[in-house]
């Protein structure tokens, strides 16, 4: 790795479990891609000896950055700029073009600005602002060979502050003491359709000890990535285009994307090259097929609508389920997700169709239909097929995968429609 | 407080940004509610010398409890074993009684143990292992006046061994040198249609200082939480009493819950108490009302269906809103809002219904009806509202923000059906 960072969080909301701490992920996954790897980060009480002293303890290791997040605002728990001058044996001065941005920030938002907002304006004697979107005005100096910044604790001022001039502050800066190659490589191969033990499997086969290529794998609900990494290096980054070429070869299309894609976006981003229409028909994801298509913007180009048919009477009704359907195999049936699958295509026009009917749980199991058990319907155009799913855990857990793998078969069947 | 702890995780993917820590609020959170105050919590690499350093560091303030999370899987990177016995000098013991219990552990799961998981059976001298859901035990041992513990960083794991094992002994820790009063009382108010200034104003009339009770609030999509703790006192306990009290007399129904509820639920309850049904009507939302009121296990005594009427023309088919209305008003409007909820609750034969029609955004929007523009529609029996917001920032926000103005219109209507 090229260089070395260390994180320090301020707030005690952070440490009583009020808040999940977002920014840990966002800033380590940002200083990566410049080539800098977090070796420690630290959450610390809203106490000005505790985080002067954890800023010391950070400086002794000698990181090329230290990054301080929180304890900008102006109550008295805002900690962080007496802190920061405490341990590097700093004053802090009053900036009055800061208040004056302060000033105008409030006047923007339209609320008068407090008394205790003063405070934002001081920063450590010898540090730079940084430019900031709420009231909380950032800053940076460098101690030693470190180069230690503080910003908001608010999400989305801090992204915006390490976008817009903290990212190219440390590519500069670690610039000024080693050569100009850029960072670490990372690519993200999404999975679907495949067990995490199948694809370690897969991948132990694939040489990567001492290529500089670090393979690894996170499961989650919306299933499995790959995550490679290459060292800042050429020859590295060589190696992993290879081996990203050598897994989708034999992974396939069981690949659905790269980065963060989204299944229901690409599935949405294979209708509209199509120009084709989908709807959906839902008993046990209750809504979620439809939420999941449509929180992608413009997905009124190829979503038409859907139907959440719980009950067997609205199933009758709103897709034309044959009621005698309904009584010879159960709502929860290859036959009834293949009517309901068929019924909304036809009824609200579209050129593809899904539903889904299962047992999410906890309650509502049978020894012959337990919870977890799920039909997924997909039509295109005239043709249909059904599948069934044993799937485990929680409520939630079912109904995500329900949700994956009914946009998986859409997916599949509009990539090779003869594939069935 | 009475007493202080501190965590250690260990684990790259948490310094790379490949996995978000929920360990840390959930532990956070856990030792609150027994009264032990979290002061310092460190992510460290997976380096054995750099855990056994912070361990060591951590020692030397002396917590009442250190909880170490990840390192005792079976692979290279797992270290937490190897640095608990570097930092405290003591060497590991082979248990033959642990190595027999993850063997029984793979047997169940039909998984071949594998060599590696042999050093998974290793615990520190003089510690006593812990009990285990997964194939890591975990182990305890007392330094000084510290219990230090390490555990799983698998979240289902850890939570299992926190409950089971940790949390009984964490009290018991604490009381072998303490008198054996219970932990701090902490009590959360969920809040709806108040904006976080407006409540801010409303506490600072609460005389809370020097009373042992801290008052803060949490802003979220879900509304806004009061969170109110008592210091481990019973004078403080009661004051807190007192305060809840006089924040429920100020805020009246504007308080929807308590705790974690959550809003859709808290709506069902209503619902099922007063023996009626829902029915949906969505389009801004695109699903994501009756994806939340099927959240909640055994919604289907209530929650009858939904449509999901994105385009105009299912508007009219799907739930007989007038085309002539949506030429006239367009389909963001609170005529067709109206429409909207009438015709769901009459089609699919529901007691009441909601609706909701607006421009989530990014695109879509005009000068005069701009993104954020949305109409609820709220129906119980034959009275009906609609009601407007102007709504801000992302399309995931204001489509979560319309579920929860929805929610709530529906559920102060059950509440007092006479408050239009």
């Amino acid at each position: 790795m090229r260089g070395t960072a260390e994180f320090i969080f301020t707030g005690d909301e952070l440490l009583r479990g009020d808040t999940i701490n977002t920014n840990q992920a966002y800033l380590g996954e940002g200083l990566l891609d410049v080539g800098v790897f977090p070796t420690h980060a630290l959450t610390v009480t809203d106490d000005r000896e505790a985080i002067a002293a954890a800023i010391g303890t950070a400086l002794e290791r000698r990181p090329d950055v230290l990054l301080i997040s929180g304890g900008l605002g102006p109550t008295e728990d805002d900690l962080t700029r007496e802190a920061v001058g405490d341990a590097l044996g700093r004053s802090l001065v009053h900036r009055e073009d800061l208040l004056d941005q302060i000033r105008a920030r409030f006047a923007q938002l339209g609320i008068p600005m407090g008394d205790s907002n003063r405070k934002q304006a001081l920063i450590p004697d010898g540090s730079t602002p940084m430019p900031f979107s709420g009231t909380a005005p950032g800053f940076w100096l460098i101690e030693g060979d470190t180069l230690l910044a503080a910003l908001p604790g608010v999400p989305r001022e801090l992204r915006q502050m390490w976008t817009d001039t903290l990212r190219p502050l440390v590519l500069t800066h670690l610039r000024g003491h080693e050569n100009d190659e850029t960072g670490v490589v990372v690519r993200r191969l999404r999975v679907h359709g495949m067990g995490e033990s199948t694809l370690a499997e897969v991948l132990r086969d694939i040489p990567w000890r001492g290529s500089g290529v670090d393979v690894g794998t996170r499961a989650a609900l919306d299933g499995i990535t790959v995550i490679l990494r290459a060292q800042p290096d050429p020859a590295a980054r060589i190696r992993l285009a290879r081996m990203e070429e050598q897994i989708r070869d034999i992974l396939g299309t069981k690949i659905y994307g790269t980065g963060d894609d989204d299944l229901a976006a690409v599935v949405g981003s294979l209708l509209r090259d199509r120009g084709l229409t989908v709807a959906t028909a839902e008993s046990c994801t209750g809504g979620l097929l439809a939420k999941r298509l449509t929180d992608t913007p413009g997905s009124s180009d190829y979503f038409v609508g859907g139907v959440v048919a719980y009950s067997d009477a609205l199933k009758t009704s709103l897709l034309g389920v044959d009621p005698a359907l309904l009584a010879a195999h159960g709502s929860v049936s290859q036959e009834v997700a293949r009517a309901m699958v068929e019924g909304v295509r036809d009824r609200l026009g579209a050129d593809c169709a899904l539903s889904t009917t299962g047992i999410a749980g906890p309650g509502g199991g049978h020894p012959d239909k337990p919870v977890g058990l799920v039909y997924v319907g997909a039509a295109i155009g005239a043709q249909v097929q059904v599948r069934r799913f044993t799937l485990f855990r929680t409520r939630d857990e079912i109904r995500e995968r329900t949700a994956q793998a009914a946009f998986d078969i859409l997916r599949r069947g509009l990539l090779d429609p003869l594939d069935k």
